[in-house]
């Protein structure tokens, strides 16, 4: 049908042909206008508190203490409960946020900007490894963590990036591909040439060195660091391939640790929905499979422009870690996702395969009429509140949703 | 034989228990006692002015200008010609440096110590791409950069090595290989991960951001600057391995620009030379092989422990780069490499191969027996000097130095 190929193109023109860059480092009300207080952005589609997992109901209180709207976290708990609190996605705000994925108002967001269609969007600074808000920890140390990225690192390295005139990502990741990065479950090389790019711009606008020292050893012992910028890309570039009527190509997946959920760009804002799937992974030691939550988090908007899962050719290492089998066998992930998506990003090439792109541009048609469905790697959460990290594997996108949305396409389209 | 066996097994032990670490930066005189006024050491195995290639003179002028033994590089080339400077391998002084492989008296080094042995191995700094003194440059820009080296980021960074209590490097490299480095031709991810590690102790230990800030630059901006801590780091874990009676495993393989030279455990000091090879490979644009020097430098330390052309399957993009073939394919040099060593390294594994380790202990018997010659990934210098680097390549060590040596080996155990 040539509605559908040319709006396809027209969708995927405008995933390649982005220009995302770092601009800035500022606190969320300042780029989110919207979000006041008592209000609490998370990942994936809209969920209420009756519905939400163990570890975001416990990322919910810890933000609600974070914020000061209560003063211990049984208070905050029985103020959610309440209906005093209100939830909407970040994908809603321009913004994404990493499992929990949650954004409150005086959370300091990286800034991306697509040059190319002047869009922005917005994504938390990384927390680090170990009992993080984004895993559902809640405890005091990780308020204090969350506390010093807002008054101290935030603020710091927010000067360096406008010093710098911002940062290019897509070259960044580029050169992560050549380096093992699949940017989704490996970061470590973004993260350092990152560091490489930003260090002397630091050195540049930094009035004390003790701190400065703090926030260059902040990103150099996180290898995840660079995951939370490269989020932010990927909503920067696939929002302004969003709703171009007739398209079958997916700008939107994420979860929120209940609900799996896609956006295509031909229906635009609407929501195809199912029950997230259990990751298949490796668990760190004294943890199983019994403790794990479903999956969760905005991050999959990595997958959604060929990185992470599809990208997994570049990381052989990557298979190792999360459980996929041999690393020498990494490149038949990458393959795989051929078959589901429309082309090869000329920028974002792999070594391993001989340079080529990696595939880019999830077509509902090419899922459904497969069964081939999107391979994500992720992070596993333990499904109580307040514990933290216990894993990482694969999880596969559920292709109900990519049923549901084939099937509203075509009445869109007067087609059925 | 059980003495070769025994002595191999040895040798091997000693070479895998290394454990180097990055302690200092020091001017070379401090380390190298012996290095006098008018006293140039150079890459390679021996060689006297009247058989030096060109690159090597156009070095030697430079480093006699920079040296202040003559004003101008004619003078000092006549002064290098009359014979008025003495010339010996660095191999001989504890001493590694790339290409021509330049060390004299005020030049800052890297001191790497091998801390299970107790012994100590130099390197100079790796001054960037482009016209360098170590593909023969030789003018003002080349001078006024080593100087910069010597009075300014030798220093600040020596303070910050020493801050931190040295680093560790055998972890680097084992980061390195898992993101895409073989630690010859691409040194992008280890000079990455070195500058996370360092970058906090040069912020502590600084006290003029604007230099800190150049310094940091500095690193940021040369890929290769790890290359020549990689070499001493390969001369710290050789050494102790050398002069083991009846080993007939490789501990040194370099060149001058003229001759190969190799030197076997089991004899000790003894070089094995045969004359030098042309690299086959790439090259920058306007340039092609008439513009070629032979093979030069002692950077083939790294394939002696079992890293450059042996760990290209860590590498696939080194292999387009150097002309090797296509990057799928870079495993078969490791595997090929595989033939002519004895052991894998179990700490240095690469991720495609299954975590394979990396080829290591060179045994000149399977040299001999299987015609299989190590390979080496090199950068390519100009024939002329004062030009710099044209080029990146893959070249052979010469089959007579292995050949050469088995015979002197018979002969030393009395066996023929």
């Amino acid at each position: 049908m040539k509605l559908i190929e040319d709006a396809n193109q027209q969708v995927l023109a405008r995933i390649l042909e982005g220009e995302p860059r770092l601009v800035d480092i500022v606190p969320a009300r300042q780029v989110i206008p919207a979000l006041r207080e008592r209000m609490i952005l998370h990942a994936g589609p809209p969920i209420s508190w009756d519905r939400m997992c163990g570890p975001m109901r416990g990322a919910v209180a810890g933000a609600i203490v974070f914020e000061g709207w209560a003063q211990d976290l049984p208070t905050a708990t029985k103020l959610a409960a309440g209906g005093e609190i209100e939830f909407h996605p970040n994908h809603h705000f321009g913004a994404v946020g990493p499992m929990t994925g949650m954004t409150t108002m005086s959370m300091p967001l990286f800034v991306v900007e697509n040059a190319r269609f002047s869009n922005r969007a917005y994504c938390a600074i990384n927390e680090g490894l170990g009992k993080v808000m984004r895993f559902g920890g809640n405890d005091a140390s990780v308020l204090k963590r969350l506390a010093w990225l807002r008054d101290v690192f935030g603020p710091t390295l927010g000067k360096a990036i406008r010093a710098a005139g911002g940062i290019d990502l897509k070259s960044i990741v580029a050169r992560g591909l050549s380096m093992g990065d699949e940017l989704h479950q490996r970061n470590l090389a973004c993260s350092s040439v990152f560091l490489r790019e930003i260090a002397p711009w630091m050195a540049r606008t930094s009035t004390d060195n003790a701190v400065l020292a703090e926030c260059l050893a902040f990103i150099g012992q996180n290898d995840q660091f660079f995951l939370n910028i490269a989020m932010a890309m990927g909503k920067a570039i696939t929002d302004p391939a969003n709703g171009i009527r007739g398209s079958t190509i997916v700008t939107t997946m994420c979860r929120n640790g209940t609900d799996f959920g896609i956006r295509v760009s031909g229906l635009g804002e609407q929501w195809f929905t199912a029950p997230v799937e259990m990751p298949e992974g490796l668990y760190f030691a004294g943890y199983s499979e019994k403790d794990a939550n479903p999956d969760m988090g905005d991050s999959a908007i990595v997958e959604t422009i060929g990185l992470g899962g599809f990208a997994m050719a570049a990381a052989p290492a990557v298979a190792g870690f999360v459980g996929a089998g041999a690393p020498s066998e990494a490149s038949n992930f990458t393959r795989s996702m051929g078959e589901i998506t429309v082309a090869q990003n000329p920028e974002w090439t792999i070594a391993a395969m001989d340079f080529a792109g990696v595939p880019t541009g999830i077509d509902i048609r090419l899922v459904v009429d497969s069964g081939v469905v999107p391979v994500i790697n992720t992070g596993i959460a333990h499904r109580e509140p307040g514990i933290g990290q216990v894993g990482a594997g694969v999880v596969k996108a559920p292709l109900a949703c990519f049923q549901q949305a084939i099937v509203a396409l075509a009445r869109d389209l007067g087609v059925s």
